[in-house]
C-alpha cells in the first residue's frame, strides 16, 4: 500500500494529506477548495488550471494539448487531470476557485463575501489601582466603557484579568454581550467555525473573523450512521428507545467535537479563541444535535420543534470552543427541509435568479428548491444513503480504493481513488456503470441486467463474459478477484441497481412534482445548481441519462459545491447575512411530497430509466 | 444517649427532630421560628407564650407562676423554659412569633411580607395537532401566547411536552423569561430557597413562592472551615494554592447542595420544583460560591469584584434545584461588608427608624450599621471565630453536648443543650463564665484568671478550688471528668480569655468607632439589635458586662435573628424588595477601619473588661 503524501495549498498555506495517484480537484475538495470545472472535470474546458510551485506532477497529453508546452513547463496543470504522485505545493489562482454565487447565478455580480461579524474585540486599558479605591472590579470595568452585564465566566475572571498585563485587556462582545475578557491585547485572535452537519458526513471550516478566510476545513463521517443509515432508523430509535435521543446527540456532537479537535491540531489556532459556530443541517440533525426530540418528523404532519434560527451557547451542548461562544443553528423550512436547504439559498442567492432554476442538493435525503419568478418551492425526498455507498452490496464512500469512475469501451476501464486495487464502488461510480450498461443495451429500461441470451448480439465478449445468472437473476463482474483489493470479485448485483433505481426515482419525483406546481416544463429551466460534496463529482450526462435531472444541456447543469456549508459561512461571517437567512425562510413555500397525491404516480414512473435520447 | 424526638410545629405543620431536655425556644429556631423574647429567655416577660397540642411537657413552677394553673392546664408553656421530653405537637400563636420588623422597628408598622416573586407559573392548553398543520412546536406554543426566546432546556423539551397531557402544559416564567415548560397543570408547586451563607454555618430555607410561608430550614457547617476558621485563612488559599478558589468554591457549593439534599427529603419537594434562590453572604463567602477569586479582599485596598446583586442560573454552579432556576446573589456594600449585612439593613427596615439604631451581626466576621438620620455607616470587624466554639481549648458549636448557660451561684450551674452530659462550651457559654467570673471576681479586667491566693477570700471553697495553677497562669475547672460527656475535665483556660478578649475588643472598637464618626454616644442609641443564629442566644446583661456591648439598657438590645436569612427570603418573595435592596446599597456608606487610625486605639482599650456598674 502507498503512503499518503504532503499537499500544500498556496497562497493559503493550507496542508492536506492524500495517497498518490489522487486526482488534484479531490486533494484541494479535501482542503475545502472547490475549483471552478464546468465541463464536469473530464479536461474538456481547461478552467481548472492550477501551478505545480514544487514536486514533481507529470503532464498528460490532453493537458500538453490544453495548455502548450510553455505553459506545461511552467508547472501549468488541469486539476482535474492532474495526479499527486509525491509531496507537492500547489497554487490555485483566484479564477480557479468556485465563486459560489458570483459564476453562477445572474444578477448578482458584484457581491463580495461582507466580514461583519456578531463577535469583536476590543482592547482596553484599565488605570491602575489606587489604595483609596473604592469602587468594585466591575464598576471599574464599567468606567472603562464597557457595558455590563458580563456572562458569568466573564465575571469569574474579572479580578485576575484586571490585574494581569497591568491592566491592559481585550474584551469580546458578541452583540450586546460580553462574553469574555482576556489579559493583554489578543485583539488578532477571533475565529468562527462554520459546520455543515449532514446526515452521513460533517463538515467543519475554521474561520478567521477579522479577515473573513478560510483557515482549514476538517470533515469526518457522522458517527450517528452506526445507529441507522438514514434519518428515518434514526428517528426511530428516539421514538422507540430510552436514552435513544441522548446516545444520538452525543455521537454527532463527538464527531463534531472531534472536528474541532482536528482543526486545533492542524492549525495551532486555540478552540478558545473561536468565539462563533454556525450549524447548517437538516431538520433531524439540528434537532439532535440541540438535544430536542425529533419523534415528532417521523409522523404526519412532520413538525419540527422550530422553524425560526436558534442562539444559545457552547456550553448549552457543550461543544469543545470557548465556553460562551455564540451558537446558531440555522432556520429551517420544515418537514425534512431544514437548515442545510436554507443555507444553499443563502450561499447560491437563488431567492435573486432571474431565470427559472433548480437548486438540488444529493445526500441521503436529496433536497430540491425550485425558483420561478417570486416563487420558491422548497422539498425534501428521502433518496436513501446509495449515494453514498450504503446498501450496495459493494458500495463504499469515496475515499482510497473506490471505483469512481467507470467506462464500458470494449472491456471495463475503471478509475479508482487514490490510483489502488479496487474495493469497491461508490456514489459517482454506481452512476456510471447504470449509465454505461444503459448506453451499451446490458440493462433495460426497467432496470432489469439481462441475462447473456438477451444482449445484442454486437456485445464484444469481453463485457458478456461478466455476465452471471444466479437464481433468476443476472449479475456484473466489475473486477475479478485477482484485480481486487479484497481478494473477492467485486460485483454490480441486480438489487444494487433496484436501490440505485429507489434514490434517482426520489429526486426525480421531487423535481417533476416542483416543476408542475411552478407550471413549468423541463426545458425551461435556465440552470440545474447540484450541491453538496457528492453532486460535485457527479458526471452531468450520466446524472442525466439514469433520469435522476431532466434532460437539459449539461452546460446548464452547474457544480455549487457544498453549499450547506457555504450558507454557513456567510451567516457565521455578518450578520447582514443571519438576517438574510431568516428573510429568506418566510419566502419558501414547503411542499410536503407525502401529501401530495401525485408524488406516488411520479415515483412509479421514474423508477423506469429513459429510453436513449 | 437518649434518641431525638419529632417535634411537630403548628400550624406550619414544620418538621424537626431534636433531643429530650432541649428548651422549645431552640427547637423552633431548629425550625426556622424566631420565638419573641423580650426578656432575653429568661423566663421573666412571659411573652414567648406556645401551646402544647400533643405529648407531654411538664409545667416548671417560673410557668405555674407567670401562666396560672388553669392556662398550663389548657397546655399553655413558656418556650424560653418548657423542653422536650418525647414527641410533641407544638402551636405557636402569631404574637409569640418575632416580627422582625414590626415589632423592633419604629415608623414601620403594618407592613406585611409582599409575595410578588420574579418566577410565576401559568397554564395553557394547546389545540390538538391537525394533520394539516405546518407550524413548528414554537410557533404553535407563540400562538397560545407564550413569549419567545425559551431557555435552551425549555426548547429541548418543547416537543414532548407538548405532545403529553393533551397539550395541557405549565409555563414557568421569571421575569420574562421561559426557563421551564412542565407537561400539565403544576401550578400549585412553585418554590424558592433562601441562604444564609456565612463563614461557619450554611441556612437554608426552604419557600412557597405561592403564598410566602417558609416550609422547612436545614443548616449545616460550612465545609470550608476544614479549611481554616476565618476567611482570611481561606482567602490565603486561593492567593497562594493553584486550584486553592476551586476548593473552596466546591467545598461551599457541596455544603450548599446538601442543604437542599435535606430540604428535598425533609419535605418531599422535588427540587425541581424550586425555581428561585437568593444568596447573602460575606463578601467572601460570595465571591467564593460563585468562583470569583477574593485574592483582592486580602490586600488593600480590599476590593470586591462586585456591588451590584449578581443574577445567574443554576446550572452555573451548578446547584441541585431546577438548571434554569434563576439566583441572585446579595448586592455588597464594600470591602468585607457584603451581602448579609445589606441583607440585614432589609430584614430590620434599618433605613427607616427614627431613632439611633446599631444593627450588629456577630459571627466570624462582625459586622455593625449604625443608622443615625440620613446617615448609614457600616463596618466589619474580624471577630474569629471564638463565638462559633472554634479556638477555645474546649469550644464547639451550639449543639448537643454544649455548655450554653453559666451560673455561678456558690458553685458552678451548667445548662447543657440536649440535656446531656457537657462536652464543651459554646459561645454564650463562654461569654456567661466570663461574666460570671468577672462579677464573683475571679477575673479581672485585664482578662486574667486570678490565683487561688489572690481572689477575694470570701468566694466559697467550692469556686476556689476550682482554679488549677499552671506554669504562671490559672485555668478554671468548669466540669470534673467524672461528669463530663467526653471523660476528660473541662476546663476554661487563660488562653480562651485571651481568645474572648480579641472578638469582643473587636466588636466594641467597631461600635465604638461608628458612634464617634456619627457624633453619638452609646446612651443616645434607641436601639442595638443584634442579629445573627449566635446574637439570638446571648444573655444580654452578660454581653454588656464583658464590654461587648455599650452599657445602655437591656430592654433597648432586641434581638432580631437570623436577618441575613430574613433578608434573602424577603428578595426572593418579593421583586420590590430586590429593588430595596439595590437601593440601599447605595445609602450606605462603608467604613473600613484597617484605614482608621483610631481604631487600633479603641482595639486596645476595649480589650480591657469594664470594671463593675
Amino acid at each position: 500500500m502507498s503512503k499518503e503524501v504532503k499537499i500544500i495549498f498556496q497562497p493559503s498555506g493550507r496542508i492536506v494529506h492524500a495517497l498518490p495517484g489522487t486526482v488534484i480537484l479531490e486533494a484541494a475538495a479535501l482542503a475545502g477548495f472547490i475549483i471552478h470545472t464546468p465541463c464536469g472535470g473530464t479536461g474538456k474546458c481547461a478552467k481548472c488550471i492550477i501551478l505545480i510551485r514544487n514536486g514533481k506532477c507529470p503532464a498528460t497529453e490532453q493537458e500538453l494539448t490544453a495548455l502548450g508546452k510553455a505553459r506545461t513547463e511552467e508547472g501549468f496543470r488541469l486539476a482535474c487531470l492532474a495526479r499527486i504522485t509525491g509531496p507537492i505545493t500547489i497554487e490555485i489562482p483566484e479564477n480557479s476557485l468556485f465563486q459560489t454565487h458570483q459564476k453562477i447565478l445572474t444578477g448578482d455580480t458584484g457581491e463580495t463575501r461582507d466580514v461583519n461579524p456578531r463577535v469583536r474585540k476590543t482592547v482596553i486599558q484599565i488605570p491602575p489601582l489606587s489604595p483609596h479605591e473604592t469602587r468594585s472590579d466591575l464598576e471599574r470595568l464599567q468606567a472603562a466603557g464597557v457595558s455590563v452585564p458580563l456572562t458569568f465566566l466573564a465575571l469569574q475572571s474579572l479580578p485576575n484579568v484586571l490585574r494581569s498585563s497591568n491592566g491592559l485587556l481585550t474584551v469580546v462582545q458578541a452583540d450586546q454581550d460580553v462574553i469574555a475578557l482576556e489579559p493583554g491585547d489578543t485583539s488578532s485572535s477571533c475565529y468562527g467555525i462554520a459546520f455543515d452537519i449532514g446526515s452521513t458526513t460533517l463538515v467543519g471550516t475554521l474561520v478567521d473573523l477579522l479577515t473573513g478566510i478560510d483557515i482549514a476545513v476538517a470533515a469526518r463521517v457522522n458517527p450517528q450512521t452506526s445507529f441507522g443509515d438514514d434519518v428515518i432508523s434514526r428517528i426511530q430509535k428516539c421514538r422507540g428507545e430510552k436514552g435513544g435521543l441522548m446516545q444520538l446527540q452525543s455521537a454527532i456532537l463527538d464527531g463534531i467535537n472531534r472536528i474541532i479537535d482536528e482543526l486545533e491540531r492542524k492549525t495551532r489556532i486555540s478552540r478558545l479563541s473561536v468565539y462563533e459556530v454556525v450549524f447548517a443541517g437538516n431538520t433531524t440533525m439540528q434537532q439532535m444535535l440541540c438535544g430536542i426530540d425529533p419523534s415528532a418528523l417521523g409522523e404526519l404532519p412532520f413538525t419540527p420543534a422550530f422553524r425560526d434560527a436558534l442562539e444559545f451557547t457552547a456550553r448549552d451542548l457543550p461543544l469543545h470552543v470557548h465556553p460562551c461562544a455564540k451558537i446558531t443553528v440555522f432556520p429551517q423550512i420544515g418537514g425534512f427541509v431544514g437548515g442545510d436547504t436554507t443555507a444553499g439559498i443563502v450561499a447560491t442567492r437563488l431567492d435573486r435568479t432571474t431565470e427559472p432554476t433548480l437548486l438540488v442538493d444529493i445526500g441521503t435525503n436529496g433536497e430540491i428548491v425550485l425558483k420561478h419568478g417570486s416563487l420558491l418551492l422548497a422539498t425534501s425526498v428521502a433518496a436513501g444513503p446509495a449515494f453514498e455507498g450504503a446498501r450496495i452490496t459493494n458500495g463504499m464512500r469515496a475515499t482510497s480504493g473506490a471505483i469512481e469512475k467507470v467506462i464500458l469501451d470494449g472491456d471495463v476501464k475503471l478509475n479508482v481513488i487514490g490510483n489502488t486495487k479496487p474495493a469497491g464502488l461508490c456514489g459517482t461510480g454506481l452512476i456510471d456503470i447504470a449509465a454505461e450498461l444503459l448506453r451499451v443495451g446490458i440493462l433495460d429500461v426497467t432496470g432489469r441486467i439481462l441475462p447473456p441470451d438477451e444482449i445484442p448480439a454486437t456485445l464484444p465478449s469481453a463485457l458478456r463474459d461478466r455476465l452471471v445468472a444466479d437464481k433468476g437473476e443476472t449479475h456484473f463482474l466489475l473486477v475479478p478477484k485477482t484485480e481486487s483489493a479484497t481478494g473477492s470479485p467485486i460485483f454490480l448485483y441486480q438489487r444494487d441497481i433496484r436501490e440505485l433505481q429507489l434514490a434517482n426515482a426520489a429526486i426525480r419525483a421531487g423535481i417533476n412534482i416542483l416543476l408542475k406546481m411552478a407550471g413549468l416544463e423541463a426545458s425551461q429551466l435556465g440552470a440545474i445548481l447540484l450541491a453538496g460534496g457528492f453532486g460535485n463529482f457527479i458526471r452531468r450526462n450520466h446524472a442525466r441519462r439514469i433520469g435522476m435531472l431532466p434532460p437539459i444541456p449539461c452546460d446548464k447543469i452547474r457544480f455549487v459545491g457544498n453549499t450547506s456549508s457555504f450558507g454557513a459561512k456567510r451567516v457565521l461571517l455578518s450578520t447582514q447575512e443571519k438576517d438574510y437567512a431568516a428573510r429568506v425562510v418566510g419566502q419558501v413555500r414547503h411542499v410536503d411530497l407525502s401529501l401530495d397525491p401525485d408524488f406516488h404516480l411520479e415515483f412509479s414512473n421514474s423508477m423506469l430509466f429513459p429510453e436513449a435520447e
